[in-house]
């Protein structure tokens, strides 16, 4: 079977991570990053030899080493996976990829609009098979839908309410605050509750969103109202089965989003990444119908593999479950979950 | 009409507060405050003309003008605030109020049981009339009281739902953390359900905390399962009418905690405090019977105002409104809620 | 003596503490502030009944109480306080100043250029007396300018180096970071060495600065070569002596910048404002010629003193220890420095 | 050659790191480590086969694989690398290692005199070949060696005065803080001059240090009057050659201590370390005889290399050059320092 050929348009958070996991997947080969500026992203990506096209408008590169323009990667992929900054993938799809009958995937920050389905592999990969554009949605959309869609196979759902505790910049971002405050996102619902329905099609969901002082991860506690009285050790056996979601304990003094990216750290991962949904087992509760939990997103990796299943998907591979193993083995995903 | 003799014992974030706000009340006198330990908030206190006590067990108190131990403070109030950390309260009870025969009011690190009555002034005023101890309930306690008691009234709750973001550490506190994480309390429900039912009884609510790295402000995130429909404009009113609840908005570019504690700053408040607890206006929303809302919380304030009231109830004063009006008007709390 | 009517443009950080220190003076009278837009800081202004002119561009003002445009506010006055973001204060001059020839006092974020004197009321007030233009030269210099004369007056100075540890955002600014990094200033020197130059002429002095992820002020780290060897406690006699500089200790419990702004609210300081330059007594060391010392700034707030003189200066007001004891007088500058 | 039997008492930032980094090593075998608590940490040392010893006094190891007890151990190696927290590892020496006659490394928290010889390994690695008990001085007092021991070689050195900015607490850590403030070491000169003695004989150094809000590395603030006159571009190039020193520059982006840790976990170093000293190119400065220059210290790794070269010393390898290489190469260490 002759691999996959994949470019990558947009090598910053998303983008460098999907460089490397497509680098680690036997069925596809990397054909090229966009290089848009000179700096550390890129000095790394060549120390790894991966090939780089300059971007239109890009600004001087500095003795990078540049295969030609982005029109030339163009020519050798059969996708493109679109990490650009908001809005960008939409302005590429019409200007590049429709022109050239290139498939191509897209992130979470461009609107639903831009593809024929948006994606999160275990709970709607069949959707997604065979189509020419697909949006992985953002992080925070991937963790809900990834614990909700395993929720309401169980128990059904009437309602979910979750309050979003988000990260106020990434670890590398020197620019931007809060350095001490919590901002309430001034809209209800946050746009989380109608981006988790472009892929669980219904899901009763409301989300309350705020900003706080840290790099690290994004924190949801959610509320559901199940269908059927939910019990918290099922619940436990029920996270433990799903793949990408991971449960940690106070037991193992792992008691807060720095000490989840510390284990991610000790453990080897690529970039010391988190790729699971990470909930707390003693943070599981119910009372009555309601169902509780907190649940930590590592923003900048969690899609990842998402992009990987997507490309899969798009190529018309029809197996989800084969693609989804195939994903987390390449990329040392679910690894280590009960390790003792 | 004589004045109240009132003593604080432990002169820390909230006794310091309390002793200012005592002295701001004409129906009320200062006997005095402990000292501890020599340190900047006790030489604050001497320039005020505060008369200090020796704690037994006193560190070098180093040059302050020390009035004499402080059992002869006991002997010259009629009542104690106690503003000792933790337990300590409990501890001076048994070994000096009750010997001593003299009331006192507590704090909400004590258990409710050292009290005849947990208290918010706006809740339950009544149920503290002539009582011998009573206990103000923390800062979130008190912030979650004023808001529900409001909602309760006008639409009936079926079930509430909050989750408490927490800030670390004081903004005086330079030893704890956390400098980068989200710090979820591993128990669920948090403490703070059950003790907003020491006031409200039998309210329906169960909480889930955590910390983040900010000093300045407490933030919830509430649903309420109403009995009847709310609106959102009538509970914009509602609030508006509540006292010690505060509106802003964005239009008046208050979106943050920071921003918060700067108005309360610009409006001249004693210590730059913010004593009501404040809603913005574009967060609260209503789906269904649900309504949602977002409430900012001063920690080292919102109780002061509680304490005063909590002294004119235990000593017989009978009329609720009038003390909370009182207090009010000498403080400046509500001043300028609607400036515009 | 009729007063002198100042109008202030730029409501922001400096421009409102300025407004609240001119009605403090006896010999000033404030005629107005300019609005620009509506917010709380405006709101704030209307609830002490600041006269308020809209600048030109301004945005929705949105029920504030209007008296005229900017235009009308300079036909009133005598001098105008520039406080306008960067740079504002120069194009306000050609176009405003010089053309209705209304003398203006700058702020250390305009070059030295714009005005006849750069200032700092302790250094060099008789230079700026009867002058047009006077600019207040920014928060971290005027820091550096008070310590140093003082040093220099006593044992002259061979050459000075300084690390200026800077706060990455003002308290109530939740745009920017950082969240958690140490950003090194890569110029050398960086600015504040040449600027501290256009006060004390010809000062040796060599400056590196970086940013960190705190609010609430800015820390100094000092080494001074002196001419003369220098004596700790000399030293700490006569920063004791020096108007608008404090000094701290361990004793005291204040070991950080933290506790300073805590001490601040506790003496009740107007906006829990430290106008005074905060030396820590037990970072005060001599090793041979050199003199090491941290020093502390409230970056919101040093200043506004500095302005207040400065009007004085402008107006040809002569003395300036009398002008200086005045201002503090009424700010309550220097007040308990030495409690006990 | 038979290999270098290595055991790790203390298994925490420091332990785990020279763990991995032992296991790299061709002339080492991991013995062991010490159990003294079930965490994520020891279970990511399971995950990797790591055996492991109970420490006497070991909390509940709830099911983690134990080989035995802290003594059946010592009895299989030939050093021990101790990595106990403060002070622990002086008790160990008397109680375990001198009566077992078992060489030691320890670490920078033990005072100067629990060893032979304090250690930099580029600095005086010929002192300690051969010794029983060596110890590898602090992460602060490394980096300082490494810069100001290439420094001296070039210009000489008359005096040195280094401002160190300390992260408040390591990243994992979410107890301690500050969360908002600068906390100045109210001690002069601050320990770290002293300790740099240790190393460098001599060396007149006078330091300063103070904590900030941040967990990703140390900052230091260097100042060198030099004996000959100092050149940029020499400086550049003299730390260009030095070993375990890395210069990065503004071209490339890399302006914080967040941007380092970004890169390092970009080139995909072992939990995303930066084990070299880092320098920014444009804050190396020169005026006079004076040398400016900041350097960051990644205060988790920089001692791991160290510790392998002790290792070798302290068993007789007297090539100070080739072990460095050795421990470089195996570790990454210098790789890509001049990508482009």
């Amino acid at each position: 079977m002759s691999k996959t050929k994949v470019g990558i348009v947009g090598y910053g958070t998303i983008g460098k991570r999907v460089a490397d996991a497509v680098m680690l997947q036997d069925d596809m080969e990397l054909i090229g990053v966009t290089a848009h500026s000179y700096n550390y992203r890129m000095i790394s990506a060549q120390t790894k030899n991966i090939p780089m096209y300059r971007l239109l408008g890009a600004e001087d590169l500095n003795g990078l080493k540049i295969e030609g323009a982005f029109e030339d990667m163009l020519k050798k992929v059969d996708i493109i996976i679109d990490c650009s900054p908001k809005k960008g993938g939409a302005e590429n799809k019409e200007k590049y990829y429709i022109p050239n009958k290139i498939k191509a995937i897209f992130q979470g920050g461009e609107k639903s609009k831009v593809a024929d389905v948006s994606f999160t592999a275990q709970c709607n990969y069949d959707e997604a098979v065979g189509k020419d554009y697909i949006r992985v949605v953002s992080c925070n959309t991937t963790g809900l839908c990834r614990t909700l869609n395993a929720i309401k196979s169980k128990y059904g759902i009437e309602a979910v309410h979750a309050t979003m505790i988000r990260r106020g910049a990434d670890p590398w971002d020197i620019r931007h605050g809060p350095i001490n405050a919590i901002i309430p996102e001034l809209e209800l619902p946050s746009h989380h509750g109608p981006d988790v329905q472009t892929v669980l099609h219904g899901m009763p969901i409301f989300t309350t969103a705020l900003s706080v002082s840290t790099t690290l991860m994004h924190l949801h506690a959610i509320t559901v109202d199940c269908k059927e009285t939910p019990d918290v050790n099922e619940v436990i056996k029920l996270f433990e089965k799903t793949t990408r979601v991971r449960l940690v304990d106070n037991a193992s003094a792992v008691r807060s989003t720095a000490e989840i990216m510390e284990f991610a750290k000790d453990l080897g991962r690529l970039r010391s990444d988190m790729p699971e949904i990470v909930v707390w087992k003693e943070a599981i509760g119910v009372t009555g119908k309601k169902l509780l939990y907190l649940q930590a997103i590592h923003q900048e990796s969690d899609v990842v593999c998402e992009n990987i299943d997507a490309i899969r998907a798009a190529m018309g591979f029809k197996d989800a479950k084969e693609s989804i193993e195939k994903t987390n083995k390449a990329l040392g995903i679910d690894y280590c979950k009960q390790c003792i």
